[in-house]
């Protein structure tokens, strides 16, 4: 049950957190509907950690703006995110949670700590290559092509070189890639580095950027003396939610599950999934097979026994995957009636709480900074 | 004479400018007592354009950050240079003075453009490339080199291949330049935009950065709806000061003027200030002379005689040079005792009641840009 009242009286400033107890700091963008893969791998996990540990969860409102700059929907997927988050049993009493975009203190840090960071370092994170990667697919890139745009080449002949391996991705880095989307590891660290945060929640894809946030604070402590805790990774033990395509779970790709799906959809959704298991009579390997992994997640009093009949081929697809939409309709009973309940309203008002203390907690942070770096001048 | 008295009376945050009102932003680094090339360069000009239009001169503190992460003396070469303005004449009743690190929307709206902007838009600078080409020297730089940090390579014996030309500048980049640096002139572009600047000061080599400036306004305008002036530059009317040694006046080449020399220290510096004039009885060319650059500025009266007699060498470099000294020190005059008078709490009452202005007219610009998109969703 979700409890509509005003929070000011219940949430407040946290005292310096217990000795040992754990400061997390985790955020989502504001994309769009989340899907279960979200859930089950992302917030499952920040349900558990409120309980044990002092949590900062975050709308990445500026990092949405790394990939898209079209910001029409940033508003509705925002809030519509956070109604999700709490009907789903992130709790405002015990977690605080907030808007980064809301929090100007992320900005300044991002840009002292840019000042900290070599360009070598954020071009060589694995996240930074995939994509150019991405943008590159099987595309020609051909020497001197951007350089057309400049001026004193225009009407010249461009001597025709076809780029390869590391100077073509620079090319391309060049020529489609933002300086914001090269930048926004180093926005990560300043989120994780202003809360004090002691333990981030990651998947794996994500571990290079929590060690560059590792490097950045021993540098900054290094040059201007012991301010920031130097992050620990806590790798999630969430299991993982491929999409029907056996690929990871994506609006993008079309493959995803939404718990605003009624029984019909699931049902469908999970009747197209693959099984990578090309006959009846073929063994299967339950690891290789995204419905094994909704298996292991909703239906895991059955789960060793289903595992041990795909791998014998005594159990068919079908008779697997229509043990689940019942499953699953019946887990997100509860979630789907809390968000029925919980108004706009209602959500802004938690941000506006979670904001505030954000803000104490963030200014703080930054006032030492500055102090730090004795650029706090005015003040003495 | 300095009005040595309470401010907040008198100073107030500006109506809508009148009509037609230019609006000027300018600031300076923070990052060692100012010569006689930043007096005369770019106060000079500060002093005049305030008593026609409404401007705002900055300490760009973060900027100084961009190229010394030493911050120890930070706090004092920004108090002592804007008691330099105030003493040359930097009227605090007619310019808004204030502290670029005090007014947090300048990194906020700073890291909004860094999405705006292509990386490659930021390469082809030319104090990026000119940056780089004084880093790297004449030294020769080996393909691999900076990847030899990265653990997998270690031991491996990498392929000597000697890098020339934008490979070799990409290397040093990748090695050696932070993001800071390659960020910079984003973070300008928002220091101009954010006040509503109709015109930039600047000397030559800045022109690209107000272009770049205009495109980003450009597209943010295009992007989100109309919203930012598109400035225009100033190109500055100063009279360029060369050092003793005939270039670019710097306390780096130690071939500078200061104002707080003595008769006997500048008539010492322009003793040695070479003058291009091989022998007494060679004729000289005034416009290639530094002592010249001087006689222009502070020996106006006889600036055209003198031109004439260095091209017909009726006149010695020793006579030409012996004009100078006795009037630099009386023009300077005015300015040494008004210093002498400012102490460091008059400056630092001055920049607090010219940050509150700034952060009015910041504050105010940095939520209309958030409403233009569509981010100030808590507010609705």
């Amino acid at each position: 049950m979700i409890k509509q009242m005003c929070l000011s009286k219940i949430m407040a400033i946290p005292d310096a957190p217990e000795k040992d107890k754990r400061i997390i700091l985790s955020g989502m963008r504001p994309t769009g509907e989340l899907h279960l893969g979200n859930f089950e791998g992302v917030l499952r996990n920040w349900i558990e950690l409120q309980n044990t540990s002092r949590c900062f969860y975050f709308v990445a409102d500026w990092h949405a703006l790394t990939s898209e700059l079209d910001t029409r929907q940033i508003g509705k997927y925002s809030l519509d995110m956070v109604a999700d988050w709490l009907a789903f049993g992130v709790d405002p009493y015990k977690s605080t949670l907030f808007i980064q975009s809301s929090v100007p203190e992320h900005a300044e840090l991002s840009l002292i700590l840019e000042r900290l960071v070599n360009i070598g370092t954020l071009e060589r994170l694995p996240t930074y290559k995939g994509y150019l990667e991405h943008l590159a697919g099987d595309r020609k890139i051909w020497e001197g092509k951007d350089e057309n745009r400049n001026e004193a080449s225009i009407g010249k002949k461009v001597k025709a070189k076809l780029l390869e391996g590391d100077e073509r991705l620079a090319a391309i880095a060049r020529a489609e890639v933002s300086l914001g989307f090269l930048a926004y590891p180093v926005l990560q660290a300043a989120d994780i580095l202003l809360y004090d945060t002691t333990h981030v929640p990651v998947g794996e894809d994500q571990l290079p950027h929590v060690e560059l946030t590792r490097e950045i604070a021993r540098k900054f402590n290094r040059t201007y003396g012991e301010l920031f805790v130097v992050p620990e990774v806590l790798l999630g033990e969430a299991k993982r939610i491929r999409g029907a395509d056996g690929r990871k779970m994506s609006k993008s790709y079309d493959n995803e599950l939404l718990p605003s799906y009624g029984l019909a959809e699931i049902d469908q959704r999970i009747r197209q999934t693959i099984t990578n298991r090309p006959q009846l009579t073929s063994k299967g390997d339950p690891y290789e097979c995204p419905v094994y992994d909704l298996q292991r997640i909703f239906n895991q009093e059955q789960e060793i026994e289903i595992g041990r009949a795909c791998r014998e081929a005594s159990i068919g697809c079908f008779d697997c995957k229509m043990k689940l939409p019942g499953k699953i309709t019946a887990a997100y009973e509860s979630y789907r009636e809390n968000r029925a309940k919980i108004s706009e309203d209602y959500v802004k008002d938690v941000l506006r709480e979670g904001n505030k203390i954000a803000n104490v907690v963030a200014k703080e942070k930054m006032s030492q900074v500055k102090e730090m770096m004795l650029m706090g001048y005015l003040k003495r």
